[in-house]
């Protein structure tokens, strides 16, 4: 009987998600490095190895920072800024571009602050949430379920899926499998590309402009997912120089500074914070995770104690600068520094917010 | 003072929820077995008992697949044909019927699958949702407190309980004391009666009929409460022929082959899954659960290897024939079969949303 | 450049939120005692000292009992019993009055029972909701974030906050920090305002009244912190008669007593609970909490099973009496209790959600 092949056929036939992305980069694919600079691509950083350039497997998808060209940063953040007037008017005329629409917050591993942000998106945009927050017990009748097989179930349920996951490379197999657009909420040591645009759009959105900017990375450099998509992304502007100040155990890797010089992006290793706080428009301070250190416990704490944002270095910090952190912090940067309308962390931390209102509109209904 | 009185009257005047159940149904209440075939009902499966009939508890209340006649499924499956319009409808004319509604999922143990699924259900009907994952973390202060306690209360907040207990007849206990409608989402070893609807309506929907069916239903047929329902279900159908084929340690068991005698229904047992495939209509695997087995890894290791539904099993199956599973599945279909339109499994899974909409919107809100 | 500071500014510029609490109230904040009597609050119980006046650190949130005055607790009343109109409405013609708000749930220990009321009372009202169950997992990657820093980041993705901690206090310094409202829905061994005013507003909508009322405090009445907070607000009524009936081990404390006394409040001690329960309006019985007793088992069991509220008690409860408790019940009401109209349990826990509603209306939207 032809039931069983329509069925089939009508899958098939199921309209693409719409491709949101400018039509330039429709056009022609964004590019990502073969020899990917960033964590969790294992085996591809070959360090000297110059740079190729490679087809991203699909549009439609937020799978990793590689992914976005000026362009695609460009349209992000154009409609980021208009989803501040958005939230802004919530109470008196709330948003019904995503009525209608579901979205499914699939995570594999907790991260309250990511998982909260992107439903918040969703509802100030007047879309639904499907949430899971331990999709490890997806089934209590069977742990052994592919990511394929609970991805092919969840997409019958939902327009698109935020997955969080703790295996690099995950999000990728989701959006191979997924015929609805799958955003990586990050995936291990992966990538975690909604924080790497939010935090492009901070400094866009703090100083005004990219190109030209003075950028002092502080903090693990050689662990930490955002510093390292951070220096990758804004190497795609204009007369960037960058300061790496961290302890000698955790250094920035050489794929990243082999990937600026290729660039042609101007950086230099530093002790002195001081120094570079006096000379940047950014200071992106970040924590130093103990886990990294193993029994080491006296490495972590020379490394954690060593380069501490606090109100010494707001004194040498220029006016127009401002300090950022990917959240959550300890004591890398000091209570007394929140109160200077310099601390930017909470602000890049709402950026998140509007980041992630624009790629669920661009998304699901386009620009 | 008569305000307690009043009070309470008042809460006795609440007006029953419409019973949405075709009026046939409502006027001779549907029937169930004394008997009872089916898994969780110990006790009440003496095998050479001719099955008596008898008065399901409640109407409006989803607890059973017994309590479901045919016309009662013909009902239930018009209106799911109706969801599939109302799903594609979402994003531009998305439906209001249950809005104003508030479904509490009261989830005593994780499944993600079938709480996603309701949820999703609710949603693209227009309704709210109240999720519990872990119920059994009700209240942090007690653990002590009755199922029957925390339905009085939890009625008072929402319209409709979606309840998953890991006790069989939990969900009958919560039905019978609620005054707003109970969805059994799966109790234990018990029931788990949407389950078995949208197993019946995907076959209705890939082949186009009930009558004159033949089935296969393949794996552990002792201790899967799918299979047990299936069968129980699909004989109220005309000129049914079932095989079964299992490994000899969890072979189906005789209540419901008794049942099936007594019905008139047509079964044999084989082992020869290609002999069989090859004349079917559907093929029906499931997952040999490991946990069945105890100790006895070598049995467990012997029976899950014994009948895998792969590309051999496609090359007789007949071209309008389709391969089920309730999901999730391990290795029993071999993953070079998904692509195949006869593998029908995740249709199957869609199919639970259209199921639970109709369902929610029969409770409800009535036909 | 002047982004980061005119940025800065924006911020500051924030709107306070509709300060909803009476203009009474506004005007001339609500008092607390300095010598608090209430759970949680240590070092501050001095017994003989006289209760001083002292300002409530913040209108605009609900922290603790003692923030409320009789004017207060009449508008939140005034507004709870609106509020069941606007429920009984739902399905025909559901409330929209805080549609495109979004309250965050965020609870650091489990407390299904509170949750869903707020989240209900949340929807009921056409409000959307961000749910947090695990918040001391707020982010995999570090434990160690302040509670001040969490809401901080919460604040920028919601419209009010309600926050279920484990430390006493935690509620206030949530509030110090928030630029948005915040509920205390129950920190540790210190506050928890909603249960309290949903206890004095069954009172009110059972009896008929507060003025005049004989209250019967039953069961542990040193530890739990609903019938001390229940004690305290009932004081602002005149011609209260308050009767203490417990295990001389859990027996209610000086700070209390003395506090009664001062305010002019007759009370007395008795060991004889149907004698007290046939004089009075209102017997509300309480569990006796297990982890008080540490090892003294026997101390425990000889404790619970001393005032049962049972068949014996309804006998000689007069008739316009009611009989509440604050849930979860144990066994110190019997459920053969249950079918009594006098039983008020069930609908003290469902005017938790009147309660929850009027106080969401009238922080975020005012009277």
């Amino acid at each position: 009987m032809a039931a069983a092949a329509a069925a089939a056929s009508a899958r098939a036939a199921l309209p693409r998600p719409h491709l949101a992305l400018p039509s330039s980069a429709r056009r022609s694919p964004s590019v990502s490095l073969a020899a990917s600079p960033l964590p969790g691509l294992r085996g591809a950083a070959s360090a000297a190895a110059p740079p190729e350039l490679q087809v991203t497997t699909r549009l439609g998808d937020v799978i990793e920072a590689q992914q976005f060209d000026r362009a695609a940063l460009s349209e992000i953040f154009e409609v980021a800024r208009e989803m501040e007037a958005v939230e802004r008017g919530s109470h008196g005329a709330p948003s019904r571009v995503l009525e209608g629409y579901l979205m499914a917050t699939l995570f594999y591993e907790p991260s309250t602050r990511t998982r909260l942000s992107f439903e918040a998106a969703m509802r100030r945009l007047g879309g639904e949430v499907l949430t899971t927050e331990n999709a490890r017990e997806f089934s209590s009748a069977a742990k052994g379920e592919t990511l394929e097989d609970t991805i092919r179930t969840v997409e019958g349920y939902s327009d698109i899926i935020v997955l969080r996951h703790f295996e690099s490379g995950a999000a990728r197999r989701a959006a191979d499998t997924a015929i609805i657009p799958v955003i990586n909420a990050g995936d291990g040591p992966g990538q975690h590309p909604t924080q790497a645009l939010l935090d492009v759009y901070t400094i866009k959105r703090e100083i005004g402009a990219l190109d030209g900017i003075k950028l002092g990375l502080v903090g693990d450099l050689a662990n930490g997912r955002t510093v390292r998509s951070l220096a990758y992304l804004i190497a795609k502007y204009q007369n960037i120089k960058i300061y790496f100040v961290s302890p000698d155990v955790v250094k920035m890797k050489d794929d990243i500074k082999d990937y600026l010089n290729s660039q042609g992006v101007e950086w230099e290793e530093s002790s002195d914070l001081l120094e570079v706080a006096s000379q940047c428009d950014v200071i992106y301070q970040t924590r130093i995770q103990k886990e990294r250190f193993g029994e080491r416990i006296d490495l972590y704490e020379a490394a954690r104690g060593k380069y501490i944002v606090d109100k010494k270095v707001l004194d040498v910090l220029p006016k127009h600068a401002v300090i950022m952190h990917p959240l959550p912090r300890l004591d890398e940067i000091t209570v007394d520094v929140d109160s200077d309308p310099r601390a930017a962390y909470f602000r890049q931390a709402k950026n998140g917010l509007y980041i992630r209102m624009a790629l669920l509109k661009l998304l699901l209904v386009g620009h």
